[in-house]
């Protein structure tokens, strides 16, 4: 349980930040899909820690192996089982966490879940999870990206207070990834890293706002009630490391139009047979549970790191008040090495309608 | 697929508007559990239309039947299954909605998806559907208070622009029932009832926000990496009719705090074998996915609902362009009455989270 | 948990023998199908008690109402409920197994599950539940007729010790519905009313075995490892009341055989592009899980009914020994009205599977 | 789809015949639970090739690694991932069985299913992945032991026409492991050794039955009325590889007996307030789908080895009729090295059974 995502692409995870690896068993890839491994890789270089100044200074390089499903470049249909070695868990002394439990983290609910956690470096509670997610998501990229012509972007909307400027429906990975804080917005990435640069300088942390947008999602994907595609789109964000809020399209501001404001009108397609076309997109690509054809747009909300460098007050194992501060590697901001999360967020949840979809057998899917 | 929700309190509903019945099967739900059966409909009668001048006149009278599971007034362990007939599904003329598109609804995206829709009354799309939940949430309701203590309140915190002030640790029950608009703060209930009014009369139509707090929720609930308490709550809350956000703790406002400021300290619990004790709540009860003991804090934001008086651009199944303006009876706000749908998505993802940790078998669960 | 089938053609039932119904929600059946009501009903008619002087003579109409999921005689692609209402559930005093476990049924077993049973007619623990999966079966049939040509049939081979000869490749469902006893070979069928009539006399109960045949299964359907193809048939058939047993292809007699023997030798098919064609089928259609194009054969061993009329040792719910003598409305030998739930065991897991394989996309799929 | 098994104990399959690696994902395992890592091994020990001359001289040391899950020699809570490395696959020349379908494998029909193989070995079809499921059991095993003193046990009991006498009550695992076709009947066994020397020696296979044990498990567990325990027995049975038939206490010789003949009676506890005593097993420790509290005894039949070295006819992927013969190192008889596949069937089957019931919150599971 609590492991596994998907009802049909079905990503099952593993490891602890300092185990002898992580990875995942990717269940449900249609077979006969080429694989470029170079791009697979690519995808996990994103969120690898020590790309620049801006991060942790872990150096792990996620070296993605592949050790099934795959016969000569091709899926097979069978599980596709993902390994990446952690290298770089130094084997230092974790006395100083060992016998506490650290404000912002899961030190003491894994300890009320399952009676006993691994202290080293968060354990499974680290975000060096999210690897195996991004590794398995880059596999439904190429799928949905070949299948369906469905292009998957996010980007750093916010940091702290400050806002950018970005075209959502114009922006490019390449504008993303141009900018160390993955801001597309020159401007505001310039802001961006000076913000970051300073908490790090004052040993604090921040957070913020990433959005995501998928381009080219058919019409008709989703699942009512339950599953709707706005619900699993928040499930997968919502167990992002650090996440506390996701809306989509108009989202909590939306409430504050009417309801003659908010509709997005329809207008005739050009084939009349076609869905409709939607002349705004307040809905952020989704109704009634079910895609529309128009992109899907979504924000989320991530907490400042929970990691800072000031003097906490906290509780150790014992039960008694201590005060504390960290030490070690971490990133001041997680929001650019977020973004590539909240793709793989979009693709695995993507990945699996499309082949819930498929299945229902109507002829246009 | 899609209409069950849940790993082992299974609840899988049916049912369109205008059909003869909607309802729900609730598996997994403990036996010899003595279920208060006024208490259940009780749960209903919150939701049901018809309620007071700010409702849909629709007049149904939301009349639960139990057709098994049930002996001698306790649950048997075996399948629970609850029926509610549609007694007011008036059988009018749908000529005016058959043959297009509805802005804001999910006509087209039903089509997309299934090739085919019941279009009486928005058919499986209506929140007609939601009645099955709340029936299905109050045995959670039920469970979860006797077991455990729990009890989960939702009010309206905020309609169109207008916020309410409320404490969200001593607010009651009794204090939101009080008012027609769900609001506990008398005030803003009272600005709200006009606001709420007054579109109506306009014609238009309004949303806002609800708050939802589940207080006395063990620490230890959640199941990491993808199935954490707040993945879960986002889900369910994403998944009721028109919600376009949802935020845990201190969600897209803690974006704006340093990390500093954000942690919330630990203190010494009184037993020192027991969970430290938050100082703070910006985490909203949740840490790494697990509950941590602290009051669950959610908000959920709602559109505006899409069904206003206003003429409208839109297409019809031949798929040329047409105007069109609404008939018929139609909430001006959801507020008052998604409030027991936040309550039973709340409810429902904490009572399958009480059997999959006790499935864990740690013997503090 | 429990009551619940499939992943994608998911049927959920409900209902006690003796409660206001029983009944089941089928998710996941494709849209558009045109529903016909008349044979699904006959479906039921089957399975339904009272059909002759051979069966109990509780007398249930078993008619099928549909709640929701069907629009102007298509199916909608949204969840269709089925209710079947309870009639002749006599008010009869129950005092006489109301404080005892009866050998061979599940009240012991019951009790330790869920500490509490509703020993009205064996509650949940009684076939009628079945009628409910009989009638889900029912919409598999019509699709998977319409969609791939695909007929499923069983029939009563064997009761007690006396066998039929029937031939597997060329038996219709007329010739055994030609016979109260549901055995096509006629002279066994003659022989079988004989065995069952005079056990009746004698206050005793018969078992027997049942052959299922499923023709036009397309090669490529079932999921290895874990849900191969007669793994699922297996569990379905084994999930019926009364059933101890179950082969596939040659079974336990096929460990006879060398492999020099056992082996189907391939022969070419018409078009080389198509899948080899088996000259015979021990395998009995399929091969490492997955569905070979040859007719599925299995056969299904089911244990005399455990309610017969003499007089038993057993305990009652103070825990002391006593003697016991059922009373009431029993079949002597449930097989014929056990050859519409092998059927329907075999219905569910076709169709499961056939949108299972549809979701891999595979064009020939 | 199809590579998990289990709803709370999930294990998760992934690897082909000559991949670089096989192994699972084990969730849901309880934590602070301390592994026996030898013992772990020793179950993979009595799977693996290689062990005398009656099994394929392929030769695998089959190491056990574990990557994650376990710290300080206790489990987490969180996935244990097992890898098992791929040694001994041999680059030989794949050229005899690449463009042609063997009788008997899934050759053709996973072709059918994902118009792709791996033809090395049988690919993902090769029984090697049973030694992820027997890794993943041996922690069942262990669990199951420790929490509730359960011992599975199984044994050959026919091989081709000849029957092994044992005592179901009394027989050990040692002295199934004293003989080299884990037949513990000291006097079968010899002859069963006889029997696939001689098979071998003619380039022929044998197939044979097993039967399965399981002492002590708790009355109460099974999930009516799809999941009864006997149906996840027979679908874990029938998933395994070779696998045609399973029965369950009587099985098919139960349909010679008549009613009267057939049920156990029970027998009063000595505590009153316990499950009553079955007298006889032939229910085979389970009624209406839960276990009674008596034995689980279970039968398996296994099919010949379809790899015999005698010319058989077939079909190339061309679509022409040809001769072959196949080549390489083979078991001339799976049923010794298929006893701890049955165990591991068994054994996963219950412990997610264990998991479920105490889910259920009945105080006395």
């Amino acid at each position: 349980m609590g492991s596994s995502s998907g009802l049909l692409f079905k990503v099952t995870t593993f490891g602890e930040s300092h185990g002898p690896a992580i990875g995942a068993i990717v269940e449900g890839c249609p077979s006969q899909l080429e694989l470029d491994l170079a791009l697979l890789q690519s995808d996990l270089d994103r969120r690898r820690p020590g790309q620049s100044h801006l991060t942790t200074s872990r150096n792990e390089g996620d070296q993605l192996e592949i050790l099934s499903g795959l016969f000569e470049g091709q899926t097979t249909g069978t599980p596709i089982a993902l390994l990446i070695k952690n290298k770089d868990a130094r084997s230092r002394n974790y006395d100083s966490v060992k016998n506490l439990y650290r404000p912002g983290h899961g030190d003491a609910s894994y300890i009320a879940r399952y009676g006993i956690r691994d202290y080293r470096g968060g354990g499974r509670a680290s975000a060096r999870e999210t690897a195996a997610r991004v590794a398995a998501a880059g596999i439904a990229r190429q799928y949905l990206k070949k299948q369906f012509g469905i292009e998957v972007l996010a980007w750093v909307d916010q940091v702290y207070t400050d806002r950018a400027q970005v075209d959502r429906a114009s922006v490019s990975r390449a504008q993303v990834d141009a900018q160390l804080t993955r801001c597309p917005d020159p401007k505001a990435a310039q802001r961006f890293e000076t913000l970051i640069t300073q908490a790090k300088k004052e040993g604090d942390t921040l957070g913020g706002i990433i959005t995501g947008v998928a381009r080219n999602v058919p019409a008709g994907w989703g699942d009512p009630v339950f599953d709707k595609l706005e619900a699993d789109l928040a499930k997968a964000c919502l167990s992002l490391p650090a996440c506390k809020g996701f809306e989509i399209g108009s989202g909590f501001a939306g409430v504050e139009l009417k309801g003659s404001e908010h509709n997005d009108a329809w207008q005739a397609p050009v084939n009349p047979m076609s869905m409709p076309i939607a002349t705004s997109n307040r809905a952020g690509g989704v109704l009634a549970g079910i895609s529309t054809g128009a992109p899907l747009e979504i924000r989320c909300a991530f907490k400042p790191v929970s990691t800072h460098f000031k003097t906490q007050k906290t509780v150790n194992t014992e039960g008694e008040n201590i005060e504390f501060k960290n030490e070690g590697r971490h990133d001041p901001c997680v929001l650019p090495r977020a973004v590539p999360l909240v793709e793989a967020a979009m693709l695995l949840t993507l990945m699996d309608h499309a082949l819930r979809t498929r299945a229902l057998g109507l002829s246009r899917n």
